[in-house]
């Protein structure tokens, strides 16, 4: 099972991946926990431009390029039977490179990317999401978290995401967001 | 003006770009000979990944990545009234890209490319082209040309290519596509 926790910078991802996937390796599973953009030279690559102010259709096809490497992983390790725990996944690519070039083409160019089974959107108030953020990225500014929020609840009622709200403290989170989980996990199996 | 030399390995495409910029920039022309993949650090993540075997769509969209970079620049150029020679341009990833993924896609992903003013592709006959070719790359083995050769014949006629015949002798090739070239640029001016 491919699950990705989305959500807007300071929303909590990366921490409730980590809790996440720790619980559930303690649990027995096996799990593999990755994030995007990846480690691959691409990945680097895209970190770097994402310091700078830079084309949003150069990024998109970037982003697409770094998740067909990680896709082929994925499926890989699905078959080996793991759950693989992602801290974003194309889903980031529609809200945020779709905001000037329209969210088709960013649809088109991600055809051969793999999509998640379950996708966590961690809800999280903008102010809120503010006074987490520490590092200063060009994506971490109030109008712009905004936006992102918004183009997130859209693609929530789209793409049947679950929503969980973020708001909350980490365990609170974190207990939210295991209950889901491993009522998909029973269904499953 | 934008001028893009293309054809199959082996056609003498960088060799005659060469010359052409030179005997342009001997007339008084201001000139920038480019070539694809570029040397930018996605070019060079591309001619990394030739000499392996990879997934076409990945290749797909670094190529437009590059790109994206690329056309930027020539735009700039385009207004500061240089001539732009280009060794290969879009076309190339028509040809080799669509292969097992379709033009479609292709032409999508590419939808934010600058396609050039003129399009000379030297038609060169599959036997003479292996000859010329020394060096080994994966995409040099006569099927494989053929396919190229065939498709390109697809684009040329689509998209108004002036096909030259690069089965003569360097100069006899060389001056007849400065005959193509002159003629374009005279009714320009």
């Amino acid at each position: 099972m491919y699950i990705c926790i989305e959500g807007i910078d300071g929303a909590g991802k990366s921490l409730q991946v980590k809790l996440l996937s720790e619980k559930l390796k303690k649990c027995g599973y096996k799990v593999i926990q990755i994030k995007e953009p990846t480690d691959s030279e691409i990945g680097k690559l895209i970190r770097k431009l994402l310091r700078k102010e830079v084309n949003n259709a150069l990024m998109t096809l970037l982003f697409a390029a770094d998740r067909i490497i990680l896709s082929e992983k994925i499926k890989k390790l699905l078959k080996k039977g793991y759950l693989v725990i992602s801290d974003r996944c194309l889903w980031s690519s529609f809200v945020y490179q779709s905001i000037d070039i329209g969210e088709d083409w960013v649809e088109e160019v991600n055809k051969y990317a793999l999509k998640p089974d379950i996708t966590i959107f961690l809800d999280v108030d903008v102010d809120v999401a503010m006074k987490r953020c520490e590092k200063k990225e060009i994506f971490e500014n109030s109008s712009y978290l905004n936006k992102a929020r918004r183009k997130y609840l859209q693609l929530a009622k789209k793409h049947n995401f679950i929503i969980i709200d973020a708001n909350n403290d980490i365990k609170t989170v974190h207990n939210e967001i295991l209950k889901v989980i491993a009522a998909k996990i029973q269904k499953k199996e």
